[in-house]
């Protein structure tokens, strides 16, 4: 079933202790619908500049993309600029030029309307709900955000809050967010704004998610190379999503399977600059390190 | 089979954001020999001072944990002071008094010497040899250590670990004594020093095993209430080397399982003050939790 993702797409200056790469592709748009197109029909609500480069957009389009929704505005492309010290944990945002970005008003084609997975990605509360006045029924409603937005738009985000079933977010987020330092408290606080699931991202500690009263939790893949955190988390929900469209159900266990999913594809991502080692991964890829996974995680019952 | 501990019996006073409690029972042996003796034989060795209440001793007998190794010598006992905030991740000590363990030298009752597993508790890398050359043939030697010893002994660190074949340490001590920040990376480096197999404590993100060239990862429990997370690692190492003791074997699927069992019993340890909650734990509630925790890590194959 098709999966409609709203977020950012853009051009990524990132240091990292490993190496430099100036302008490369990035945005969170455009991690998660690589990610998700991995697994399912992905339709793309973005907005880029004239100087966008046209390989860029090929290479979306031959992940079966839906491109329809991504606008080509006057101006430049969103640009952000950052660096990661060697514990690759936090990114220190160095510059953030949002330029066509900043007036960026999503206006969902029409066969966009009809889409049974949203993902409302990490975009201003009022526009993710702006998103959701304009599909019609879906089956799940996603959502991603950050401290930037539980700071500055509290108000307007626990409103668009009331109607997302699906909540990603990272510990801090989480904590932030539910005003509770205990993350089985916080996520039981955000339960109660509206989504009665929640995903909570560790980075290299893995990930839980929160389903009605119903917990799973994850460990991260062990990794002895992570080049780039860039998009690690885009990369998870959009491998956790595109697994439960491509499911076509909200199964408790189809929900922990993509947790899995959204965890092997994320620890891909990490290993190269960019969207370097995830444009280049397979189905049978993350299949075979999924295996991997469930051997990661792998308890015998006590006798 | 029998298992030996050496380390810390101590009095300690902690304060969390949930309360105060002065002079109770803790110490790195008596977390670790409790949450042992639930699964296997333990033999103590450590010593306290002239003012250790009775009622401690009681407890450890009752726990059918062999006091024989308990000195008693003129003095105080250990005193330990510290303070966790609401984050609960690390204790901020405010006071030590070693008193009688400033001259700790452990000697092995001759009933000892023959102990088949060996836990060297988080003490001087010279006195951990010390224990090794007083014990016979044990089929497994682990051992703990810290930042402290790292720093300050490292080469009478790294003599011992060559003598050593399960090293417990958490993310940041492993790290430290690596001189590696990538996990995976310090893990390995750590097992070319000796130990072949190494338990890595990641708090409330659970732990991780390197067992030759194999990986096992487990998440933490997730708990709502945290009271005193003091002697959490020590009732991880306790359950961990009980159960591997009670099993007899070193098989990958044991230690595995150990992984869990450590998880499990920690999980109750850091529900209440001190050992509050640790001395009234049963197997069967091991047992309940256990199946708790494989629900909660559960997540099906990919079709």
């Amino acid at each position: 079933m098709s999966l409609l993702v709203v977020g950012s797409v853009a051009l990524d200056s990132v240091e990292t202790p490993f190496g430099k790469r100036d302008d490369a592709l990035g945005g969170s748009a455009t991690f998660f619908s690589t990610a998700a197109s991995l697994f399912a029909p992905v339709q793309l609500v973005a907005v880029v500049g004239e100087d966008f480069p046209s390989e860029h957009v090929e290479f979306l389009s031959s992940r079966k993309i839906d491109l329809a929704g991504l606008t080509k505005a006057p101006g430049k492309t969103f640009r952000w600029k950052g660096r990661y010290t060697y514990e690759l944990n936090e990114a220190h945002t160095l510059d953030t030029q949002l330029n066509v970005f900043a007036s960026f008003a999503p206006e969902l084609p029409a066969a966009y309307r009809k889409a049974e997975f949203v993902f409302l990605g990490n975009i201003d509360p009022v526009l993710q709900a702006k998103v959701l006045d304009q599909v019609e029924k879906p089956k799940l409603v996603a959502a991603d955000t950050m401290n930037f937005w539980i700071r500055g738009k509290k108000a307007e985000l626990i409103k668009t809050l009331e109607r997302v079933d699906l909540l990603f977010v990272n510990d801090a987020e989480a904590r932030e967010l539910a005003g509770e330092s205990n993350i089985v408290k916080a996520a039981r606080a955000i339960q109660r704004m509206g989504p009665k699931r929640v995903a909570i991202k560790r980075g290299e500690y893995g990930a839980m998610l929160f389903d009605h009263d119903h917990m799973c939790a994850a460990p991260a893949l062990p990794l002895s190379e992570v080049f780039d955190p860039t998009g690690a988390g885009d990369s998870f929900a959009g491998g956790f999503m595109g697994h439960v469209a491509h499911k076509g159900n909200l199964e408790p266990n189809t929900l922990r399977q993509a947790l899995a999913v959204g965890t092997v594809v994320a620890s891909f991502t990490v290993e190269q600059f960019s969207l370097d080692r995830l444009r280049t991964v397979t189905r049978e890829d993350v299949k075979r390190r999924f295996s991997e996974f469930k051997k990661l995680i792998h308890i015998d019952e006590l006798a």
